[in-house]
């Protein structure tokens, strides 16, 4: 295997670890809990769920793997704070997401070489990326898993 | 710059970032919200912050850069939960701590070339390295940083 996979192996090993924890926590939570503020005046897990589906979402356009399935989250979840829409889409609905979503990306992810991981990002110029090599999709793989672990460090203060 | 580099690069800026934004967060907050919980029965902010220097400072050994300065604290922030020792250091010392245990690892990480990033680091034996050879020192910096990133999102719901 050649030093760029090994590393890849290792981001990827990373991004499946944080997704199953957080797998984890999601469909281990009550309907109660879902629904709950982590701490006073702080998102409760439903907005988390919500949130990370829609980034992750996001990510096969970002990525350029594939079209998004879920746009209509980000106004939600993304674009507006917890507890500011009245109407959200149950945690069932969300967690049915959840799964299809990361099905979906680890797919495409086990399908990209190594020098197309080191591509840049579908939100980037020629001209930008020129500028700034780091900005390829391996990149946005270990900004995502990061991301994803800071609110699995709030979920699990969810949990009972 | 080599693709090994330009993914070094990525994942050294990803430490960078969530190091400096757990930063803000410890030279911000209170001596009183050092002292409570971020949830209730959870982790204070004071054994977070112990907590990641231990670990941070056992990176050093642990990727053969150096000797480690502060064993001492494995007892009381890595191998006990919070709130069982009696007395630990003040959140003034533990920041002295983190700053000097950072500032050495950024030195060091600098001077790694993309070789080194991929030997294997130092708690693995020969024979585990053929198994698995995606335990080198570029994994520990993954996994280290989505610890860190981990605890980050609990650290800010302790910030007002």
């Amino acid at each position: 295997m050649s030093t760029e996979q090994l590393m890849i192996q290792s981001a990827l090993a990373n991004w499946r670890l944080t997704i199953r924890r957080a797998t984890s926590v999601f469909f281990e939570l009550t309907e109660e809990e879902f629904y709950r503020e982590i701490a006073p005046g702080r998102n409760r897990p439903i907005y988390i769920l919500g949130h990370l589906v829609a980034l992750h979402d996001a990510m096969l356009a970002l990525l350029g793997l594939g079209e998004r399935s879920h746009t209509d989250l980000d106004e939600i979840f993304i674009k507006t704070p917890d507890q500011t829409v009245a109407s959200i889409p149950s945690a069932e609905e969300l967690k049915k997401y959840w799964t299809e979503v990361h099905g979906e990306l680890l797919e495409k992810f086990k399908n990209l070489t190594a020098e197309q991981w080191l591509q840049r990002h579908m939100a980037m110029s020629d001209e930008d990326y020129s500028k700034d090599m780091t900005r390829n999709r391996f990149t946005v793989l270990l900004n995502r898993t990061n991301h994803a672990g800071f609110h699995l460090g709030q979920l699990v203060l969810a949990r009972k």
